[in-house]
This record gives structure tokens, sequence and C-alpha cells, in this order.
């Protein structure tokens, strides 16, 4: 590839990052419906025709603003599991990252929920909605069953207990966007995992 | 009051019913911004005055129609307690009747979710958002201190359980409905609950 080639390349790499940075906080500010692609157009200083060159549609941007902070989320967690000794100190070490959740999510949580109650009206979005959740109930799974396999948890549904974790945190996450001065929603959220620990840990013996 | 004094106060309930049953139509259908005060009106068949008679805004209309919804749960779940012949009974079959709320929600799920993500951008509904969440969380505080003092529960603390209870309840509501087809919602509710209990219960004696 010669150098204007590449040049091309990175300008139209950087657009799309522009596109996507202006468009998030856009959505931040004012919601998903009320900013419009020509509000994030000129957000970003490029032409409608740079938009959709990039993005089909506002929805695709989503999805992908969406793929890319849960990307940031996984990357964390996978860390955290890699470098933790055992399951139960990887599970509490994840809560206290779901804390952060709280503190990084503020401004991009309001979008999550106006974009999955639009959702719930067009079952073409389900699909990329559910895919998250699918893949953390999975995640999850495997992780108690290498709790199981490695002798610090007891022999418990590693389905049910998966479901138990994802929803608690799902629900900590939605309540503590409502009411945000209700409580030390980062401490709840070790608090409730600890409590799941209690009951699914092996005691020692 | 006259006899005429009573119809004139029977005909002001019968349209606000309807203005409420017609706002429900429109929010479950269109979404709760697409549905204008306007549409209300003509769904209802009365005149805006009317409505504006009985509502200020449009937000005090979605906050009564909120509060009739929980209303009934909450019917549900005190009938529940007061039949039940212990804590575990009642947590159980209170599970039981989440499954029901997966059914019966659907409609209704989509626009609070709406309604909530406005809310994050205004600070004056949040209050009215988070008083169900901490009448829950206090009820459910209740109860398990209730479970303790039985004998049927562990000494766990109170707050934490309630909190994981009503987290994982809400978690579940959540993704049941941006993954109808994901799983058995109301069946996983029950197992989850069932988990919950595990860890909590006072074995046997």
């Amino acid at each position: 590839m010669g150098g204007e080639a590449i040049k091309q390349q990175q300008r139209a790499q950087e657009t799309r990052v522009r596109i996507l940075a202006a468009a998030q906080e856009g959505f931040a500010r004012y919601g998903y419906d009320a900013t419009g692609v020509a509000e994030i157009c000129a957000r970003a200083g490029v032409s409608k025709g740079a938009f959709y060159h990039h993005f089909p549609t506002k929805q695709a941007l989503f999805l992908e603003l969406m793929e890319g902070w849960l990307e940031g989320l996984d990357a964390q967690l996978r860390a955290i599991h890699a470098s933790a000794a055992t399951v139960p100190e990887a599970l509490r070490r994840m809560a206290a990252t779901v804390g952060q959740v709280f503190r990084v999510g503020r401004g991009h949580l309001p979008v999550f929920l106006e974009f999955w109650s639009k959702a719930a009206r067009e079952p073409e979005v389900w699909k990329a909605l559910s895919a998250p959740y699918r893949r953390y109930q999975a995640y999850f799974c495997a992780i108690i069953e290498a709790g199981i396999a490695e002798g610090t948890l007891r022999a418990v549904s590693p389905e049910v207990t998966a479901q138990l974790l994802v929803s608690a945190a799902v629900g900590l996450v939605l309540q503590g966007m409502v009411d945000q001065n209700g409580a030390d929603w980062g401490r709840v959220v070790e608090d409730v995992v600890d409590l799941i620990l209690d009951s699914i840990e092996r005691d020692e013996v």
C-alpha cells in the first residue's frame, strides 16, 4: 500500500472515531432520540455523506458504541480472571470492578435504557441486545464450573448461579442509576457478591 | 351531596379512567415520547381541557399509571405474605408471582425503561422513581427479619439479603424483556430464589 493510501485510511479511521465520540457525547447529554444524524455530523465536523459511508444507520452506530463499552468491561473481567488465584477471589475482585461501572457508566446507562425500550418494539434489534446477555451468562457459567472443578465452590448449578450473578449485577446497576444517592452502590455490589459467595463457597477443610 | 353532584363526580371519575386507559394503550403500543397529549385525548374521546383538569402533565399521568401497576403487585405480595406459613414459603410463592410479571408486564416494561431513561436526565423525577425501589427494599428487609425471628432463616444481614432479592428480580425482569425467548424466565426466577433460599434457610433441626 502506498503512502497516500495509508494516509487516506488513517483519515477515514480518524473520521470514524470522531463520529463515534460526537455521537457518544450527544447521546449522553440529550438522549438517543433527541440526537439526530445532522446533530452528530455538526458536532463531529463531517458531512452526512461521510457519516453514511461509515454507518448505515444511527442504530448501527449505537450498537458499535455499545460493543466498544462492553469490550472494555470484558477485557477488565478477563484480566482479573487471569490474575486471580481462585474463582472466589476473581468474583470478589470483579464485584469491585462493577462498582466502577456506576461511576464511569453514569453518562451511558440512560442511553442504554432508552435504546432498550425502543428495541422492545423492534424485534430485529433484540438479537444484538440479547447477545451480550447470553455471552455474560455463558462466561459466568464457565467461571462457576471452574470454581467447582478447582474445589473452591460447592456443586451448585452453574447455570442458575451465573443467572443470579448476572441478574443481580444488572439489577443493581439499574437501581443505582435511578437512585444514585440512595446507597454506596459500589459497596452494595461487593456485599451482595459476598453473600452469594458465602452460600456457594466450600467450607475450608 | 345531591344526585346531580354525585352523577357529576361519577362522570369525572369515568373520564379519568378513560384517559388512563387510553394513555396506557398508547404508551404500550407507540412508546412514551411518541404518544402526545393530543393523541391520548383523541383515543379517550376527551378534550384537552378535560385532560389538564385531571392531570397537570403527561409525566404526572405516567407516574399515576406506574403507581397503579405497583399497587397491584404490592397487593399480591401482601396477600401471599399473609397466607404463607413461613417466610421461605412466602418467598417461593412470590417468585412464582414475578413469573406472571413477565407475561402481564410485557406491554408496560418498555415504557418503564423509556421513562426511566428520561428521568436520569431530570433530577426531579428521580424521587418518584426511587421511592418504589426503597419501599421494596424496606419490605423485603422486614420479611427477612421476620424469617430470622421465626427461626426459618439464618442470621444473615437483612439489608444485603433484601438487596440481593430486589436486584435479582429487577435484573431478571429486564433481561427477560430484552431476550424474551432466551429462557423460561418465570422458571429462572423460581430457580434463582431457590438458590438464594438454599443459602439463607436454616438447616432443619
